[in-house]
C-alpha cells in the first residue's frame, strides 16, 4: 500500500521502486492502463470523505487565505472534476508503441522507430493538490512511473490522493511515489538522481523552476514564465484588437498565457492608445507606459526598464509604442520569455513576418494569447507548457511524455 | 573575419554574437544555406596549405604519439574527405520550415506545428579537428548558430578551420564562433549561458560528458558511453553469432558501438563458449569471464564485478553465462549504458521480448551493434549518439538539431 510506502521508504528507495516499476509499466497494454485509470476515477469518488478530511487538515494548518487558500481547497465538486479528468485521459489515444517510421537499408537491415515510455518522470510542483492526480494519470497512461514532490501546504491531500491511486489493484508497486514535502532535500535528491530518473518537470513559480534548472543533474523540461506580448499593427481592426487585448489581459490575469505587454504601431498610437487605455482602466487594469504612450494617455504610470521583462500575473500591463513591426519583433525577442505572442493586423505579409521571426513557443495572428493550453489546442490534457526548445515546446501532454527507441532487425549483418 | 573574432572578443561577446546570428540564420532559405556549404567545401580545399601548416604546429606542440597523434593529424586526403562530407550535407534535405501538423479547432483557430532551428548550439569536443567542420556545417544547414569549444591539442587546426568557414561571404557574423581552449572557463561559461545558448552537445570521453552534465544550466543532449551487449540465445545459429560477435568486438574496438559484453544462454554454454573464446583469443581479444564461462574455457581471466559496467574501448570482452533470456534482459538493463544491445536467436518470441524489454537507444535482432551510426542508419550525417531519452535517442543528425513552433491563425478569437 502506498500509505505504508510513503512512511516507510527513504527517498532513494522510492526512486529505486519507481525505476523497478517503470519496466512493468512499459509492458502494460493500453486496455490494462485504461482499466487502471477508470478504477482510479471510481476510487477517488468513493473515497471523497477521506480526501476532504485530509484537505481540511491542510487548510487548517496552512493559514492561507484568499486565492492561495482557494488553490489548496478541495470540494466534493472538485473531486468529481478530478475523477472526470482521469476518465478523459483514459479515453485519449495511447502514444506508446506507435510505429513512427520504418525503413529497410541497402544491406537488408529493417530499422523501426517506435514510441516508448520515458521511464521515471519526476514532478516538482506547488500548492494545487489536483496536480497530484493530473500528473500521475498522464504518466500512468504513457507507461511511465511518476515520482511526485508537491508543496508542503498540500501534504496531507497529496498523501491521500497518491495513496488512493497507488493502491488500485494492478498499479505496479512504485509506479506512483510521493516524496516528503517537509524539506528541500527531497527535491534535491530527485533532481540529481541520474540513472534513476529520466526527466524532471517543475510546475510552479519562477523560484521553483530556477531552483530545478540550476540544480538538476537529470534532464529537465522547463515550464516557464509567460511575459506575453500583443502587437497592434498599423492595419489592425481596433475593435478586434481591443477584444483580444482585454481577453488576454483580464480573463484570467494570474496565468502564464495572460498578456503582460502591449506594443502599438506608432502610426495608430494617437488614435488607438487613448481608447484602449481607457478600456483597460475601466476593467481595473493598472497601465504603465513608455514616453510615447503617456503622450497620448497622460494618466498612465511611467514604465521603468524592469517593466518590460516582468511577468505581472495580475491586472497590470506595460504599453510601448514602436515605430514598426521590425521594432516590435526586436522588442519581443529581447524581452519576452518565449512563451506566447500575438500580432493583430490585417496585413498578411506582416503577419507572416511576425510568425516567422518571433522566437516564442506559440505565435498568434489575430487571436488571444490565452489559447496556449493543452485543452484549447485539442490535446485533451496538459502536463505543462514548455518554454525550452529541446524535446518539446509549447503546451504538451501525452505524446511528449514518451521517448523513442530504434529496433533493428537483421539476418546476421555485420559492418564492413 | 573570424580570425580577428577569435582573438578580439570575450566568450560572453562570442555567445551574444552567436545569438544575434541565430535570427539571421533562421531566415536563410535552403538554397542560400546550401550555397554557403558548397563554398565552405571549396575554401577548405583551396586553403589546405594553411590548414596543414596549423595542424603541423598542433602536432609538434602536442607531443602525442600513436592513436592519439593519428586522431589529431590532418592530411591533404583528410581535408578532401572533410570537404566531401560538407558537400554531402549540402545535398541532404533541409528539415527547417517543415510543416509537421496542421489542424483547425472548433472555434476556427488554425494551429500549425512547424520545424524551426534550435537557435544557438554549443559543442564541446576533444581532439579530432574534423569535428569542427562536421558540427559547424550540420548547424549551418539547420539554421543554427554554433559555438565550438574544441580540445587544446587541436587549437590551431580548429582556429583556421573555423576562420575559413566563418569568413565565407554570406555566413552571418557570429554564426560560427570558436571559444578558446586554453582553460576550462570557456566550457563553464558556454554551458551556463542560459538565455544565450539553447542546447549543448558534449562529444568526447566520459570525463568531459560528466563535467558538462553536472555543470550545465542549459539543456544538454548527452552523447554517452556504450557498454554494449550481445546475448546469444539457446536457439542461435552459432556461425551467425560468431560472425556478429567478432565484428562487433574487433572491427573497431575503440568506438562506442563496439560490443563490450557477451551473454550466453546456459543451455548452449558448454558448446558455444569454448569455440567463441578461442576465436576471440585468436583475434587478439582479452577475454574475461564469470565462473560458468571459465568452467568451459579455463584459460579465461576471471571477471570482476566492475567489469560488467565497464566500457573497455579496446580488444577486451566480458563473458557471462545467463540461465535464460529473462536473466539476460535483467543483466543488460542493470549494467548497460543504454546505448546498443543485440540478441542472436532463431526464436521470434524471444527476439520480440528482447526488443520490447531492453531499455536501450538501439536494440538489435541478429545484427552487429556496430550499425548504431547516423551514416549506417541512412541519415547521411551524424552529430552524435544520444543515450538520454529526452529530445532524441540513438544516432541523431539534422532533424534533431531543430525545435518546433506552434503558429496559430485566428480571426479575432478570444477565450471564453
Amino acid at each position: 500500500m502506498a500509505g505504508v510506502t510513503a512512511v516507510a521508504f527513504s527517498t532513494r528507495e522510492k526512486l529505486e521502486r519507481a525505476k523497478a516499476a517503470a519496466s512493468s509499466l512499459a509492458q502494460l497494454s493500453t486496455e490494462q492502463k485504461n482499466e487502471l485509470l477508470l478504477r482510479i476515477a471510481v476510487d477517488l469518488e468513493a473515497r471523497s470523505a477521506e480526501i476532504l478530511r485530509a484537505n481540511e487538515e491542510d487548510i487548517c494548518a496552512s493559514n492561507l487565505s484568499g486565492a492561495m487558500r482557494d488553490r489548496l481547497l478541495l470540494t466534493g465538486e472538485r473531486i468529481a472534476a478530478m475523477a472526470d479528468a482521469v476518465r478523459d485521459v483514459a479515453a485519449l489515444p495511447d502514444p506508446v508503441n506507435e510505429l513512427l517510421e520504418e525503413w529497410i537499408r541497402p544491406n537488408g537491415l529493417t530499422i523501426r522507430k517506435v514510441r516508448v515510455p520515458l521511464g521515471v518522470i519526476g514532478i516538482v510542483y506547488e500548492s494545487r493538490p489536483n496536480v497530484t492526480v493530473d500528473a500521475a494519470v498522464l504518466c500512468l497512461k504513457t507507461g511511465n512511473a511518476v515520482v511526485l514532490r508537491g508543496g508542503k501546504e498540500a501534504a496531507r491531500s497529496n498523501q491521500i490522493l497518491a495513496e488512493i491511486m497507488a493502491s488500485v489493484p494492478g498499479v505496479p508497486d512504485g509506479a506512483i511515489e510521493l516524496l516528503h514535502s517537509s524539506s528541500r532535500d527531497t527535491v534535491q535528491e530527485l533532481i540529481r538522481a541520474r540513472g534513476l530518473v529520466d526527466v524532471v518537470i517543475p510546475r510552479g513559480g519562477p523560484g521553483l523552476i530556477m531552483h530545478v534548472m540550476e540544480n538538476a543533474l537529470v534532464p529537465v523540461i522547463e515550464t516557464g514564465a509567460g511575459n506575453c506580448h500583443i502587437f497592434v499593427d498599423e492595419s489592425a481592426d481596433f475593435e478586434m484588437a481591443n477584444r483580444i487585448i482585454l481577453n488576454a489581459k483580464t480573463q484570467r490575469p494570474s496565468v502564464c498565457n495572460a498578456a503582460e505587454k502591449l506594443l502599438v504601431h506608432s502610426g495608430i498610437a494617437k488614435d488607438f492608445v487613448p481608447q484602449i487605455v481607457s478600456k483597460l482602466v475601466d476593467a481595473g487594469v493598472e497601465v504603465r507606459g513608455d514616453l510615447a504612450t503617456r503622450e497620448f494617455a497622460p494618466n498612465v504610470v511611467p514604465a521603468r526598464e524592469e517593466d518590460w521583462g516582468e511577468e505581472y500575473l495580475r491586472l497590470c500591463i506595460g504599453v510601448c509604442v514602436v515605430c514598426d513591426i521590425n521594432e516590435a519583433i526586436e522588442h519581443i525577442n529581447h524581452y519576452s520569455t518565449k512563451h506566447s505572442e500575438s500580432i493583430v493586423t490585417n496585413d498578411e505579409a506582416n503577419a507572416q513576418k511576425f510568425l516567422r521571426l518571433v522566437d516564442s513557443a506559440v505565435v498568434y495572428w489575430n487571436a488571444s494569447t490565452r489559447f496556449t493550453d493543452g485543452g484549447e489546442f485539442g490535446f485533451g490534457a496538459e502536463m505543462g507548457i514548455s518554454t525550452q526548445k529541446l524535446h518539446c515546446r509549447g503546451p504538451f501532454a501525452l505524446r511528449e511524455l514518451t521517448s523513442t527507441q530504434y529496433q533493428v532487425i537483421g539476418t546476421g549483418q555485420t559492418r564492413v
